[in-house]
């Protein structure tokens, strides 16, 4: 049995059946989230092979689950669609050797991404749930820190804490790089967290987010350390990013493609003389990966709707001086934005 | 100007050019890391296409060094190759989708990872001592959180405050998923982490590592957490895991297949009674990634040489009771295996 989800994804990729071995679509296939196994969906049903060390522990999950589960592996997994012509593997992220050996094995192959990112970009209310969980503990991590960071730590050390509050409070680990910049290293949208020590009247730039059951949280605040009187440019381009990043939550709505969202965020900085500062795309989609569809972006083309969940991310970057970005990981329902994040200030907020 | 080092992998992989995106791979031929960018090595040299993200630091790093960098990304890594007839891409690394998409370019492929992992097996002076530092780092964040350790602890816990002192202690994060396996959970190899609070008398099992400037470590120790005087079978498996360890280190020895060093800890634990327990491999190389070649098992064919690094990791396994495993990280040096783990003690610590 097929749930419809499943069947969906099967009849759109148009092949005999689904073979997926990589982590997170195999987890977001079958429910079960392991580091080895393949998941066979045919128009029967869905099958997860499991080795030994994950067997008993997904039989037990997926009791009364339609997903059946059997011992095995890549052998078991092939045996199981042989006499089938056409399989449908993720091309984006299937190797080469495996593509390959499944041509030497007389198989057809289709690329099954273009279906899987279809369904995996409308969240279910459980997933929802998982993201809502994730950047809980996120911004509930951030909040915990605030008051210890001091004069002369590294962005290393902020970052290494943030990470263990967000161990702490659940998650299983960060959902990408934690990107912690003082000061002029702001202005590199994805700065490496180095030794730079902090001084008083540094902006401070946390890009972070973990993982909870397999589901990503994405969060970025930009704060003062201290104001030493000099940051008027830095306070009005933030009052402009708040500006954009408030405006998307309020203009935009299911029925928007991604490139008109990012419109909103980039209208509203032009009007400021911002845009030419703005140099990435409004947000991404998030799910069991950091960066998943739809993209908001000029040149994002696909039609949000309710159930996706994205970053809202606007920012602007002065070289050699700061960078300041404001994003919430943020979902569509009922039409309209609405974030997870709830529990953070998005003012400026003086540390 | 090509180096000796990918001279020799440029020949052995017999294509007019490497063409590698993968970042440890990149990595590995060019001296940078990066997120993202191409390395393009023909018989004239190697070149790194970075973006804007990365030019100027990857210029700044590799002056004076034979790599070039030019700005760009795929579309001018492509324009580097063009009129060539066979890239080197790896096989088990590449995605079907980049792979077609240089075939639809009309460019032969042919697998480079045979050549790039001969040439990776065996580590430069830099290389080992990245490595070493990475595990002592590891060691020195093992023994700090120690005297931290107690009872009603949970696991998830145990192994937060482990990468937290890794991180404090220099390194970018974990090599893999920390394994904190309390008492029954030790015997499964890759327990997940969970919320087992720990009990007296529970044996502790710790896999973990970090990473260092790119380069990983791996070790494992299992303390018993207070002794409550029923651990006769425990103590006396741990004993003969702790032989078949340290005499891989006094036994093994360059020129030996990873299958005779595998048979060395194996036929120790046979002597015990103990084999039909040890349901893993002795060892896999380490690295850039924590699982590399060579092999130790008893199906590893490969020829063990000075400069290689791998773990020794006996280990047995009593389903429902308890897990034993001892590991280092080590290297062959003149012949003999040097560990690069010479902090923490390997006989057994009651906590």
């Amino acid at each position: 049995m097929l749930t419809a989800k499943l069947r969906k994804i099967y009849e759109e990729t148009g092949a005999d059946a689904l073979f997926i071995e990589q982590d997170f679509l195999r987890a977001y296939l079958t429910g079960f989230r392991s580091t080895d196994g393949f998941a066979v969906v045919t128009g029967e049903g869905c099958t997860l092979f499991a080795d030994p060390r994950y067997f008993e522990a997904a039989q037990r999950q997926l009791a009364g689950s339609p997903v059946r589960v059997e011992a095995g592996s890549y052998p078991q997994a092939l045996e199981a669609v042989k006499g089938l012509s056409v399989l449908g593997v993720p091309f984006p992220f299937v190797s080469a050797e495996a593509y390959r050996a499944l041509g030497a094995e007389g198989f057809g192959l289709v690329d099954a991404m273009p279906a899987l990112r279809r369904a995996m970009m409308v969240k279910s209310e459980e997933e929802l749930s998982l993201i809502g969980r994730a950047c809980t503990i996120a911004e509930d991590a951030l909040l915990s820190i605030l008051p210890e960071i001091r004069e002369g730590m590294q962005e290393r050390e902020v970052a290494a804490l943030l990470e263990y509050r967000m161990r702490q409070l659940g998650a299983s680990g960060t959902s990408f790089e934690t990107i912690v910049a003082f000061g002029e290293n702001g202005s590199v949208p994805h700065h490496e967290t180095g030794d730079r020590a902090l001084c008083f009247g540094d902006a401070v730039l946390i890009d972070f987010g973990c993982k909870y059951e397999g589901y990503c949280s994405d969060c970025t605040r930009t704060f003062l350390f201290g104001d030493d009187g000099r940051h008027g440019a830095f306070k009005k381009a933030y009052a402009e990013v708040l500006r954009a990043h408030e405006l998307v939550k309020e203009r935009v709505v299911a029925g928007m493609t991604g490139r008109e969202a990012d419109e909103v965020a980039r209208g509203s900085l032009k009007k400021a003389g911002l845009d030419g500062y703005f140099t990435h795309s409004l947000g991404h989609g998030i799910g069991l990966q950091i960066h998943e569809y739809p993209t908001l972006s000029p040149r994002g083309e696909t039609v949000l709707e309710n159930g996706m969940v994205f970053s809202d991310e606007p920012g602007v970057y002065l070289a050699g001086e700061f960078g300041i970005r404001i994003e919430d990981s943020v979902t569509l329902k009922d039409g309209k934005v609405v974030s997870f994040m709830n529990k953070t200030d998005r003012n400026l907020i003086i540390l």
